[in-house]
């Protein structure tokens, strides 16, 4: 089965999406998310400009050797561009190769270890009232996991507050150059734990509760964080602090036994193995689109299953419904899932990648046709063309860059 | 001093390089190399599509915040391509900044710590009696450092092998798709003590002799190597093992006292952080263009400073004579410089980028002129048109795809 | 740009400084502060007798090399006295290269960072209400962190405390003998915790507010304060133990997660090494002054980046305005500032060292003028002079020496 | 027994050294050398300026309560002019209250835990032929050790080479500046196993043979020195790498047997805590004048005990006589004496501190006079006025400062 053609699709439909789309001789096509939110462009060009030609003429059911020469062949290794740009190579072998094979992907990862995939959502409001509306809504739409975020007082916005229940949103936004927002730990800290308090007693202990920090603190306020919101039992709290430097994470670790997930930005399994090897970390959020495929990202959740470290894979709107699908492969075939962040999009999207995985009652179910079970439908793609978009930068008050 | 453009000149005066030229409201230019190997036009649409709308209208002279803007802000951190872009940015500020404050870049940086700059070349041939004279060559050209390789009998061909003397030649090779290459470890191994044993023989014990393994070896492979080079005195051995596990070199160096260099593939600070602060490794390899710019590198060189690792930048034909420019100005104002690559470029490429650095007597000097003292003529650049062209990859004798 | 004179001149409007002035051949001059509270005119001997003669003749621009000659040259290195005479030579140097380039010093060091710099004052009182109407005068005068002492019941004086308000106020006392006070661990462990339950009830959750323990508690003891403070969201304590034993300071870290401060006292990268690079220290407290200067303290700075350590600098009355310009212009341009002490000089002292920095809402701005912004008027100096000045020392009460 | 004088008396009999004279109510005076090569006058003011007028009417009895009041009172601890300041003081007070005893110092320190004191002397010469010369001279003059340095071929001028035989010998050159000397690790490394090789092959298995590298290799450099030192039997390998960081004497003690030597450059415990808990060194070198005086000193020889790590105390002529006295004193009580450094003082010097130790047979043997059997006399002192000179600077070949 050779590959006779690879073609690299953009599409804006609500927002950018960047698709590989992978023919063979044997007219068989497989299809990859190649999405970097902010950076698609770069993506689309590292595969058309460099790694299109080179698939040409390949075996397409020898994906393990194609990510090795893509990886290592490349020379330079690792990072958000390169990583993603192999990612959707490989996600759209492995759709080929499940219907060449006539089996969903899942089956070829060794097949169901479980029946469903938890997803959480994303409720938020300005206040801490708002909030609980919102948490109302998923709760009535059937979550069993919900993140909670709500406004810092004192602040214009906040990460992760803007929409209303488990409808499409959208962080990143169109227009010629990020919006800028502005960050007060102080401020933040004194407002979580009583959001946390405020929700946990609405909805009683069983609800699980998450919350992202984004990256915001240090690993001692990340620990001071996580002290405080223990009481009110969080399933995580997500990137706590900045991930570059993975030590910190065994600092923050010392100091507090509340459950920490992070990933969403890592890129490579090296990027990790420390945070893994360790058990610094709870779970880990690596997604499908950027660290690699899934061939590279059963190599991060098996790895974390040595250490009981479970998986929580990105889903925000960033990932195409390609990469949704591939995901929920992977997480009903693993050891060690531990839940899928889940994040409808708009309608658009979802007409232009056709899909056949669903949600029920809190649960996300992965296709059980050949292949990922998505395609692209190219016509419609060719109507939503590319507009720039940014996800914001941030700021601390006295005008410092900080991380978003 | 406002940034009113900032343009991407892809050019290839027998290599490709990519450029980013920034215009001020002042009038001042200044450039910035933004060259990948065989992944240019990722960096450029990375550039042209994401970056240079944002540079526009921001002041010139605000390098540190525009360097966590763009790293910070992207969201998605690190890697090649990332690093790369940013890094074209950041060198064509300090060129402007250079330029506004009528000084050499080295002078922003503190002034010149030394009066010159090492440099080594790249010496080889098929049988080591080959290698012999090339080394020659070198030596009558003034060289005082050497890096030597030769051919591995049973191998068809050779990393480092092909060229013979101190002019210009380039690894990567222009057509549809990288050839590939054939490895034996074993062979290798043979071979190399027999050649340093050869030249350390033939030269004195004067000349600095150094070798790159070219990540192909394990780290106790490697420190096998260490130990049959170490008689006759290697300067270094360079990128012995892959370094995505920088644990990796803590095994090698319990092994051996040889003197070790990585870090060309490596990207940021935090791809060293562990190598450097407990000195596993001898020098620090990273650079201008590759890891960040001249903020980033210095980063990197200054943490290096404290646990007596030296610099010894990557310097093969992909840096541009724009790279090489501010990698001396770097070279010059660091404690603790090591040594500097070196290989010439083509005659048409130094006439696309007339520079005022100069070599003498085995040393690089930078240029006195305002900024980096390096231009791009536009004009002739138009002239040579963008080819593709790629590294080689590299298999074992079975077929297993292997670290070029 | 050849140095022709380095002059000492030791000036006491209100209290001692002295202060270093370098003339170029170009005509430019350049300051440097070299106040060393209590050990003045061993400083001024330094720079005098062994430094000035050196620098004649070396070119201005060339300021690593003269650190490394000052430093490394001396063979006898660090400690308060030498890194305080280097950072005297190596502000003036980087005063004289702004000037030199028609530039602030921070667009030397990449430009700003940020818009303005967070500082904090010393509120203090015999007892906590004095204290609480001390806190109303800084918060009044538009300060947003307020470092907070009071009277320790049953001792007849305490550390911070014996002024009013945010203006001027001189812990060294002139006279032939330091004063000597006395201390006792049990009697301040019971106040402090008090003391901050009240002024955190009084001012609400934002003000930022600190401590200095000032170096008198063990590791174990500065842990049990930190857990008794935490409730009140301390911003730093800052010196809780002596920093001889970095190790100490990891000890404390693992039995509070309290924000901690350290550095006035400590006058090289070497002395804080471990403390940052193992995170057991929220702030860094380095000097420009002591710490060798821009060119050093940029390196503490920039190592304690890596490591989520913030700067937090010492910014007593002890600094001159020399060295509280040079303190601006690196707070503004460094990624990792977290704020600046801040206590006002007398006006005599304002006289003597004319400058462009200024105060306004809780934030300090460095100058704009090429250079460091601030002179010295020599004909003022000499009027004012030097007066024996002593800090105080500290005793038990049982007369043993304790740290003051 | 109050203080009522405290005199800073600073002479040039062939060198510069800079002594404390303190008398008492009772009539007795005690002596401490306050001697800092190259920064003399800093010391002499910080005495005669700062401590001086703090002494007058203590009780001299009172040494650990003057040292903490000196060292805690200061505020600003540690480094070369604090500690050499205090050592005089202390060292002082220790010959006031021998006298007041009428015992020697080594009686009061708890008597003598051997006979005698094994020293070594400086031998060297151009070439290895000169130095096997330059040996006999000391063998024929009882030496049991001898410190081995030859000229490095290729060099100008290297370290501890210069002089014939056991006469006196002075480093610190007078003039206005430094000497700029030149370095070449590869050179150096070249030459050092053929010394090592010479003088064993001569001189037979039993003579002491000691080295010193004077801080000018990376620990890995060293590493590979200690390697092939070590069929030669070194006695020990003195000061292989920088001190500031402690933990590089970590890495090299991994990669060698051979026995380490380091700390004349050191000036309180905390630098070397790490060098000793570890046992990462062999001897400790610190000095009786820089290292804070007889009560600092014995408290680093007796952690040193603790762990195996024996003392050998830097002897050069840079301690005074009085420095001199004092060491034997230690060196005699001590339970963990390694061997001392010795290097004769020109007559004049000998002239103006007459003493009662004496060397005999390869031994110095402290005084039994009460105190520490040394005086100044004032008179003579009074015609050998101070003159500047320096150690020399040392750079390598491509102008990089190093250490000397």
């Amino acid at each position: 089965m050779k590959i006779v053609d690879a073609k690299v699709i953009v599409t804006c439909p609500g927002r950018n999406f960047v698709t590989l789309k992978v023919t063979t001789d044997s007219g068989l096509t497989g299809i990859g998310d190649a999405t970097l939110n902010g950076r698609e462009l770069a993506v689309a060009s590292y595969l058309r400009d460099h790694i299109a030609p080179l698939l040409i003429g390949r075996d397409a059911h020898r994906i393990s050797d194609t990510w090795q020469y893509l990886y290592k062949g490349a020379y330079w290794r690792r990072g958000p561009v390169t990583m993603t740009a192999i990612a959707a190579v490989d996600v759209a072998l492995w759709d080929l190769k499940g219907k060449a094979a006539g089996l969903p992907v899942h089956q070829l990862l060794g097949g169901r270890a479980r029946d469903r995939v938890m997803v959480y959502g994303h409720a938020g409001g300005e206040t801490i009232d708002d909030t609980l509306d919102d948490v109302r809504r998923f709760v009535d739409a059937g979550y069993r996991a919900v993140r909670v975020q709500c406004g810092v007082p004192g602040l214009p916005s906040t990460y992760g507050v803007g929409h209303g229940g488990p409808g499409p949103y959208e962080p990143a936004e169109a227009g010629a150059a990020p919006t800028e927002s502005v960050w007060s730990t102080t401020k933040y800290l004194d407002v979580v734990p009583r959001l946390f308090a405020a929700v946990r007693e609405r909805f009683g202990p069983e609800l699980e509760l998450l919350h992202d920090v984004h990256h915001r603190l240090t690993p001692m306020e990340a620990a001071r964080l996580g002290e405080s919101l223990l009481p009110y039992r969080p399933f995580w709290i997500e990137d706590p602090t900045p991930a570059e430097n993975q030590g910190a994470f065994g600092l923050l670790r010392s100091h507090t036994t509340a459950p920490i997930a992070v990933g969403e930005v890592l890129t490579s399994i090296w990027d990790c193995q420390d945070l893994i090897t360790n058990q610094w970390i709870d779970f880990i959020r690596t997604t499908v689109v950027h660290a690699g495929g899934i061939t590279h990202l059963k190599r991060i959740f098996d790895l974390a299953d040595l250490y009981q470290v479970r998986s929580g894979s990105h889903g925000a709107t960033d990932l195409s419904p390609v990469s949704m699908a591939a995901a929920l492969h992977v997480d009903v075939a693993i050891s060690n899932f531990g839940i899928q962040e889940y994040m409808p999009h708009t309608a658009e999207t979802d007409d232009v990648f056709p899909h056949t995985w669903w949600f029920s009652d809190g649960y996300l179910h992965p296709s059980e046709e050949p292949g990922l079970g998505v395609e692209i439908d190219e016509t419609l793609a060719e109507r939503f063309e590319y507009r720039p978009a940014y996800l914001p930068v941030n700021r601390l008050e006295d005008g410092t860059l900080h991380s978003w």
